[in-house]
């Protein structure tokens, strides 16, 4: 008898039928022979709307009473599923986050997991109970109510897997899998049978938005297979696993882009040691997170310093960043909000040459402009216009031959 | 400093704007030298909003999901109102059930509070917070969520005042305190000043719905003076309490009406022991919670045994008590759903004869026809026509004087 975690999305559970749903597909996993545990989220637009309520109440709800109010979204969905198994005659129960043992730090909106206490969610599994956990939440030392932030119930889901050293995590939500590019730019893009956590991480930071990237990290640390399919369909979704098999590694495996990005330039900045810490401190301390940074070649003891950050919190970062560019004798800060990601990821581009090339020469092909670049092993990310970014996705999707069938184990 | 227990309903924190109009009451009660812990209901039709929700999954959600789902209304309203209240620069601390040590027996939907462990609320109070506790859940000895049933939140609000020996349980709603009789029914109804906790408990009881029986009879146990008071307004409202001033006790001081009542007669009942207990041990196990029972004087070893129920209990009631009387050998068993109750209350009531007379006589003048009539030391109640039941009211309130201005301390 394997024990599998499963975790469904606010869209999986956005209303009853669809709660009903999602009951049917965790019975036949149950009916398999398998103990379930399952993190659900906050059915639909929940934690959207509780957020506008908060708003309507104070334009500065506090991080501690807003993680009180978000964490009541996927307690919801959990007591909903659990009446749903139950009416199919089923055994389930339904843990919050103190009840399931997830404790965290407490830094409310983006608390981190210190430590899954899973004796009572292991007791109801010995019981024979489906265990419906609620994702996206935990609790401190002084029994204060967190959320996770970001990718909060994916994390909640393979944390809770590597726990009870559950053979595998499943995320269901309403794509596919993973894909060579996003279907709904390039239509002939391939899903993919498996992918390595390192290349999911690449895909996941750079704008693929089908796991978030701090489960994928966990996934890796822990070494969870984590399993990404459609809670609509019964296709089999791709694998997120470290032993991917050799024969397809050679090769440009997915194309991530992101269209929320805006990008800063300190034009001039002397170039002295502090002056790059002296700007992200700031940034760090505004609570703005910068992601791309670049530093242009330094010629003559002067240097431009670009980086990146989410269209939302350009103003807020031309705030603190124009008067620092000032202090520290900068010529100038620029902001530029209408820009997008394009990157090419996979493992066989690692002792690989000729990517790079390939990829330039396709956008120079189709006449579009590289504002920025920035690489690691196994990915090459280009900045370019906003509404060039599409077309460069689907230039490079069939440049790299990535709407041929992929090979699969 | 004195410790002030407030408790507002979920009418008054229905939107945004009453929060912030709630969170202002709060501050001038911090500000006039008290600590305060406030109780909150769900925001306005929340609770009937998560029933429904569950309705759509299915028609028979489990009691301990249900609580884990109506839970979370509660802890919304105590998260923004700690909100509004943090933005008016006070400081305030949110805790649901369990963090407030609300610690109850198992009976989900309907708990009973065992024990309120108040350590971390009177921590929270010494570090000068005002502390909003999520109203109608505890938590059970396995950490498992409950809800307290009707009445829940005052309850809670009452057994903190009575843990925390707090000066006073004021309990804010949207009507302007005790009256003598519905002001909506009556306009000339006066509001009481004061009343006696055993005169509110018979006025609960018998369809006012100011305040539930179970809040009133805790703060008699540990003698809580509670404050029933209007949210949106400042008029002074009625406080219950154990020592109502000697003046105003020879009197009728309230007139209660309940408009939802159904009766059924079982006629023809052999008079043998046990043949009451196998109906009402049958109702019970039903779920169906009988009113009142009465039975006729027994003539040649055959009696009436009528009883009343919740209107929407009678389809029930009757489906359970029909093969019963057949059993036993009743003539037949007969139902009414189309009447209501009237009730006179007051202390004064006791030791004082001519009160049933004088509410029989003023009926009677109406032409009005009593079905049923039941009493207790300081009450006297008439079941009536359903229609019939507001002229019987109005006819009372002028019969015992109640339309003057009422005598206060």
């Amino acid at each position: 008898m394997a024990l599998i975690v499963q975790k469904y999305g606010g869209s999986s559970v956005a209303d009853a039928e669809k709660i009903r749903n999602v009951a049917r597909r965790i019975v036949r996993t149950k009916e398999a022979g398998n103990q379930v545990v399952v993190v659900v989220s906050a059915m639909g637009d929940t934690t959207d709307d509780l957020i506008k309520l908060a708003q309507q109440v104070t334009s500065q709800p506090t991080q501690r009473e807003l993680d009180v109010l978000l964490s009541t979204g996927e307690i919801v969905s959990s007591a909903l599923l659990v009446m749903a198994l139950q009416s199919m005659g089923h055994q389930a129960i339904s843990l919050n986050g103190a009840q399931a043992g997830i404790q965290t730090d407490s830094a409310y909106n983006r608390a981190r997991i210190l430590k899954v206490e899973a004796r009572r969610l292991l007791a109801e599994l010995e019981k024979g109970n489906i265990v419906i956990v609620a994702g996206f939440q935990g609790i401190t030392k002084d029994m204060d109510i967190t959320t996770l932030g970001r990718g909060g119930s994916d994390t909640t889901a393979v944390a809770l897997a590597a726990s009870t050293k559950a053979a595998r995590c499943e995320r269901y939500t309403d794509t596919e899998g993973i894909f060579t590019a996003d279907p709904r730019v390039v239509p002939e893009a391939q899903r993919l049978d498996e992918i390595s956590y390192d290349e999911m991480l690449e895909l996941a930071t750079y704008g693929s938005k089908v796991i978030h990237p701090r489960a994928v990290e966990l996934g890796e640390l822990y070494d969870v297979p984590i399993l990404v399919a459609s809670s609509f369909t019964d296709n089999p979704g791709t694998l997120i696993h470290r032993e991917v098999a050799m024969e397809v590694r050679n090769k440009v495996r997915s194309i991530a882009h992101d269209l929320d990005v805006a990008k800063i330039t300190i034009v001039g900045v002397p170039d002295r040691p502090g002056i790059a810490a002296s700007i992200f401190v700031a940034l760090a301390e505004a609570g703005i997170s910068v992601d791309t940074i670049v530093q242009n070649a330094s010629t003559k003891d002067i240097t431009d310093l670009t980086f990146t950050v989410a269209r939302s919190q350009l103003k807020s970062a031309m705030a603190v960043a124009e008067p620092i560019a000032k202090s520290i004798g900068a010529r100038e800060c620029v902001g530029d909000d209408k820009l997008g990601k394009v990157s090419v990821v996979g493992t066989g581009m690692q002792n690989a040459p000729g990517f790079a090339a390939r990829m330039f020469k396709t956008l120079s092909d189709k006449g579009i402009n590289i504002e920025l670049i920035t690489t690691s092993e196994i990915r090459i990310t280009c900045i370019v216009a906003e509404n060039k970014v599409k077309d460069a996705v689907r230039a490079l999707h069939s440049a790299f031959e990535l709407d041929k069938k992929q090979p699969s184990k």
